[in-house]
């Protein structure tokens, strides 16, 4: 879950000013209100919906879990609060939840569809994520059975071909290796022979980046024949799509890493009804 | 453009221990690059890209402007810096504006369509962004022909079911009246009757929200009828699509409102090309 | 209200390094405390100081209601906490509620007077507030009863001089509207026949700059004479006092905004009693 | 002067979605403008613009010095820079100049006639600064002339009425006095008695909390009589106005402090004006 | 204790992303723990380890002490809470209260050694503290019966051989003096002549800068013979360490400043222990 | 590099309104300076002093490197600016160069101790740096040789005793190889036995915690019995100190952990000189 400054900022965001409607008209009573999805999804983002509501003091009781996958008309979770804390907090929390289950719900999909094609092959995010959103977008992969590959520049090595043009291959893997013990080293090749060289270099993960699948089986014979095939994870990436995804998971890969999971993303439709108010709490 | 805050944090968000692949192998040299477009688009984002690269002391020269509609393959802006603040920020930047662009080229498609159906109606944006993002969608909605909406829960008063939930339609509109004279009143309805009462009560704009095409020209017409049409800007929304907008914008309306403009976002591909060193800079 | 961080930045701002004296010498004990009002005053700012009370560990039990008129010497809300908080947050919260108390004092009295002349005419601020406070002052001046006019540069386009002197008047009114349909447009003018091609070109609210009473009656007249009264919001502005109020209010104009409300602020008097330690909580 | 980043706060209040009014119409051309002085005052402030100015690319040329006595109409300083920079930053750098050079101009009035009657006295602010504007207010009564006195909680300790009912005086000063030998004490007392006490036990400074000038003799007196005058700072506070102002200067007495000069302000009439484009720049 | 802010600042910093361990394994429990000392040692940090439990949603109970001399083995507080929460805040509190305790251990142990030699004597501490934890520094100093000294730049002068590489030394005083009569002076010497200089120009407090012992005599004696010793507080600062502690507190001296005692700092060892999970709170 | 914002608050923090002796006394003039290091050292934190002094106007010329082994006498940079900026920035510059280059030095030692003992052995940081300088501490042994082991709770799975207590041993593996394959999967273990299993389970490192140099080598002789010792990375921890760091090194162990490099500091001596004005810029 991001830290609560980033989420009050996505709420900041929305109310530079307050909210002028309720200023103008809402009395200041309490409301029950209901969020539903209205399409098949997978939820994700309830804590942190939970968070905001409740630092705004809204009671979020959850009727679903996280990576629950809901039909139509599910209640996600039921809120109670001041009626003009309820709207002040509800764009910002459907946009967050909507964002996060339309990540979720491709990404089960997909990795529904790949593991039924080879039940060991994991379906992996990319740094293709929206701005500001890393760490909701990750979480939604998460949630969505993905893994979420790293998190930022800091945390594994990823040697790709705009360093190449700067350093070459063997010289790359061996500074990546005097850097450090405890960071891994994954390296972009686009032919089967680099492949074998970034294995033989040291490499712990190579990415196979814009290969056709019989480009990628040709690598993974050429690395079963150097003995090396048990020293590597390979993933392999490059604008798969829903359709060319099970051609790749059959190979005896590791990891399929797809961008566009967070890249192009459709929203889930998922909606707060406010259901009337409770009791009048003072007159302000 | 976001203040430069915003900006940094994107940056940030990628870099919280620095990129450690540059750490270990990038020498201390200059390098030129070069971001091109992998698909026709319009393209939007320069701004925020070029504040970020002098940020980083990255000079950036703009090939094209903003709002231009480019063929796959054009060099958007080149850049010369430090190899190693160029391969930093890469990221951060596509991200921005491979998403921008996205929303500019789906609504200058969106405004085309519209126009071509009744030169007088506008497409607009919704609240519908992506949280922490909702300057730079709104950007790109501008880029591509919108009208932005309004921007937060400050700027505008609109009276949605939510509100008529907890107050009555006429109330609501007298009161939104008394809070100011400098804020415009929106109001959501869902029946030709309602949206007259609406105008009637003084209204500046009526929402007419998941109307049949049909639904609205009647609404129109008893408009009209009451010779309250003039008084009023009509909008129409709720899930119109690039399929059934013409069937809006031949009607006699203002603007339509599209949520999925900034929920529904498909990337624009736009990568990032190093094209060797320049030349050492010093031995750091 | 402002958001909780910038209450906490005016806090902040007075304990870089925590209270000295309070350090030296207050034992950690708990304490009743009471605000009274030492002049006749409309209160305000009494949801900013109960929210910093309340980070701050003390129960804030309010007295009186924002926007009430009270007497000299009336008790505001009483206090209990540690000792060591209330002596902490006591600056604060007065310099906050003094200068709110302040406007809403001064506005209230402008109101009244202006409504004595002409009931439906409007007393409004001006975004002349101190730097940083924006929020509370304005909130100062609905406690006041006036209309808070645009909170900043990005909810409404008011067009003034300094624009006028770098495009032409009819240019700008019409860019104004290209740009949005949910946006007010103000003019700026300083004669009756700007006034009348300002409304005439389509913007919603004229601002009579500077006018002489004879001139703003000549102003009205000339837009009744063009049947455009009806269609615009008419704003008067310049150095008005509360001695030339009366003179402008009882002409049949709408709103007279005040930059002096906020720009020039006498405090009212308002004091924090320490009533003794309610009883030993830890010897720390 | 305040840090870049509160400069950048008090910018970013009035722009949270950018000038709405200069992205519809203003041109991307350069400007001159000139900020004038409509009254005679002191200046303060400048240095505070001129960094906002700066980070905003515009050219400040200063035509006076901070604290300068102008007359009515003389040009502050001189601006070029892209117009819409300029207008952004207009009421910004307004508010704040006119707000500092109000408290300088009061200031210096007060420093002028209290040193008419005893050139040895000193006037003194107090912390009732408008909140969050605690640095620029104290910088503006250094360019008064005054003493800024403590600039928050952290700096110094001072003894008031509501720490003595919760620590008998000779016991708090003895703590204060334990606590650090680099943090200066002070004791605000009501009585020539308390003073005696205070003195005797150590305190550097005595606050005279609202006695009449009688009784501010009498008190100087009797710590003369016990040798305890020259051990000790002796300051008045409490309502002291322009009027009274000089009949207690005329004491033997070390400082005046003067809420009013903080927390009762009257804003300078300090505007901008723009004086036409310089030239194009770029076709955005 | 520094600002919330500051301390959940510490703790995001080691979290950029979560806590991948936990995440990967730790189920939604519940758990006990304690943390123990593992030498003989001066707690502190207790209010700010507090705080961020707090947070964090988990109880803390003291067991001992803020400045409480424990030994070896001795349970500080013990804490329940999640387990994935305490196990997130485990390094950040043992870190601080590592840290704060090693200074508070050898300032105790330089007070007790100094007052062995003369009880009037105090230790201070010294702006030399870790960048960002100026307040945690200073108050592990207060625990260990230091005076802080001052804080910052901004609340003492201290006018330095740098100061007086660029004004003359009575130059500097004066200009001091006029500066504000509520901050004090302090002026680094190095010889017994400028000590009297400053004595007599208002200086009050001499500090004297890498002198031996019989070169304080010295200046002592000088201080004397002019009749100036009492109007002044003399320091002693330089490389004084606890082998030649005790040869300058036997010297009339009032306080001997010390920056090791926070620029060479080693940590107490204090660990926290998990004691088993309390009871399963959900299933998430 | 710590981002900007870091590094500008460990200035802020000694500047909450500002340098208060400057402001007294130091004319606006220009300066050069010089930082000299007065003990043999390694020098680390130049590129963070640089770029403090670059955001103060301040130009810096570096003579000497990142990471150089200096003479006690050398000049580091040599500065020119504002003698106010000089001054203001002072402290925090010598601050944070005087701890980095004392962590840089005694790691520089280590290295060098543990590789005359073992070439191939290489010697690590921990998470046992100071709060908020997480960052700087990991680029010090950095600069002094060291590896920097995982930046953080977010970086990298380390299974420690804490976890254990929650979940078996081969559960935790199991479900850290479940959660990302991009991920390194660290477990520390107390005997050999346990080694053994935490490597065949998927670990791809070990931490032998506390074991005597006999203990260590028992378990690299079990693991290369089990023919595991190729498949993880060793490394040991606990207590290792100067003295016995080379009974380990001599062992096949790959790296070995120290806290004691950033927790128990020993800053650098390392002083500004300011050596007289350059020439008065303006009279402020």
């Amino acid at each position: 879950m991001p830290l609560r400054e980033d989420l009050l900022r996505y709420l900041n965001e929305d109310i530079p000013f307050g909210d002028v409607t309720s200023r103008a008209m809402i009395p200041d009573r309490r409301c029950m209100a209901r969020i539903t999805v209205k399409e098949n999804a997978i939820i994700s983002g309830l804590a942190e919906a939970e968070a905001l509501c409740t630092h705004c003091g809204i009671t979020f009781v959850r009727r679903v879990s996280e990576g629950a996958d809901n039909q139509a008309g599910t209640t996600i979770p039921e809120l109670e609060g001041l009626a003009s804390s309820v709207l002040m907090v509800e764009r910002t929390i459907l946009n967050l939840m909507s964002r996060m289950s339309g990540i979720a719900t491709t990404t089960r999909r997909a990795v529904e569809a790949a593991r039924a094609a080879n039940p060991a092959v994991r379906i992996a995010g990319t740094r293709k994520t929206a701005p500001g959103l890393r760490l909701c977008d990750k979480q939604a992969l998460i949630t969505g059975g993905a893994d979420p590959h790293r998190m930022s520049l800091s945390d594994m090595i990823l040697i790709k071909d705009n360093h190449l043009a700067l350093v070459p291959l063997k010289d790359a893997v061996r500074k990546a290796r005097a850097y450090s013990r405890y960071v891994n080293i994954e390296v972009e090749v686009e032919t089967a022979e680099n492949a074998l060289i970034a294995a033989q270099t040291g490499a712990d993960i190579i990415l196979l980046d814009n290969m056709l699948p019989r480009e990628v089986q040709r690598t993974l014979d050429l690395l079963v024949e150097h003995t090396m095939r048990e020293q590597v994870i390979i993933e392999v990436s490059g604008n798969i799509t829903p359709q060319t995804l099970e051609s790749y998971a059959v190979l005896g890969i590791d990891t399929i890493s797809m961008g566009s999971l967070t890249h192009t993303v459709k929203n889930i439709d998922i909606s707060l009804e406010v259901r009337g108010a409770v009791s009048t709490v003072k007159i302000f």
